[in-house]
């Protein structure tokens, strides 16, 4: 799984009937550090999350293994919101502070 | 999922049976802020894309999850037509100011 | 899927059972400008394609979906020869003048 | 595979459901020389690893063969913890000099 | 398929009960002038390939095709030793010149 923040959302009317009521998020990567990297991925949201939400997100097969993404095409789907991380016993990032 | 835009299609004659109705597009990446990335993909069109068009692509198996892609050796294909995506709540796209 | 060109071929005795009959061929991956990157795949031929063609290569389990390479231990096939293809209406490579 | 060192872990309270038990470690990926690399994956745990291990990372749908990560949504898995690797017969780690 | 050379070995005492079998090798990627390139992958083998052997590694689901790996958390195997290949007609790797 990457870590990544939610920073928008794309709007499809023309899509694969199977989407119809997938939400696509865009997704920033960031690394270990929280420090975001120039990359992104469009993903399903799974799990509530919003805009500003640091996530997890599947990618490839793994991303269909949700009720909502099984047997669709769909290759990223955001499977967690994440509360906090540390790296070496500090805390990188807490949810309640951000 | 990737956002990349039509620019161009590929004619192959020679190819898997399974793939014979396929349309294959030239697709180049954009990033999440609408600037093209050196990087492209071939994909299948399952949405009724055409050039010019920005679009939602999955890739791997994933792509294979369309009705005119199951089982077919094809690793990537457009599934959605963007309309628009926004960023922190400011519009990046909109299809119809293009 | 990557355009590629056919620029050689591996030989290998000892190997899985399954892909005895299999032909190796390195693909050059080209970009969309035809111009060569520094990226190759080893792919098994599965359309008769030889030294020279430029062809489309399918990755990942989609490269299994092929009758030559199906439940066989292999990342990537050819599964079409490029006739042509062109970006904003302008051809970009013609087999029948390289 | 990828060599990875375990240097943190992610809690995430709201996910998919399947994932109610998993445990998600921040593994940096390092070189065969040992190196850390500028990259990083977010893996389930499946053999007990802490931080500071070494470990082995399996990607993709093969993340999801361990008994604890059969049918999730998960793309990244420690299936193995280290003890040692060599290269050209010199050793270049050792788990119980670490 | 990559083209890789074997460098190295990983143990692994305490691993996924799948693999309890398994010989994980250090594999150095190669560029199609067998030039090495700055990437490696830990591989199981499935053909009795040693440290300095050229070989073909499968990476993802299709690395769980052979006997040894089916349904195995592994990404990566060594599915065929190379014995030479050629570009443009010229030999760039005969293994009984090595």
């Amino acid at each position: 799984m990457l870590i990544a923040k939610v920073v928008g959302s794309v709007v499809s009317t023309q899509k694969d009937e199977k989407l119809q009521n997938a939400k696509f998020l865009v997704c920033q990567v960031h690394d270990h550090n929280n420090q975001p990297k120039d990359q992104y991925v469009i993903a399903v949201d799974s799990v509530g999350a919003g805009e500003g939400d640091m996530v997890l997100t599947a990618a490839g097969s793994s991303a269909r293994q949700t009720t909502l993404t099984k047997d669709k095409p769909c290759d990223a789907v955001i499977m967690g919101i994440v509360d906090s991380w540390d790296l070496g016993g500090a805390n990188v990032y807490e949810k309640w502070n951000d």
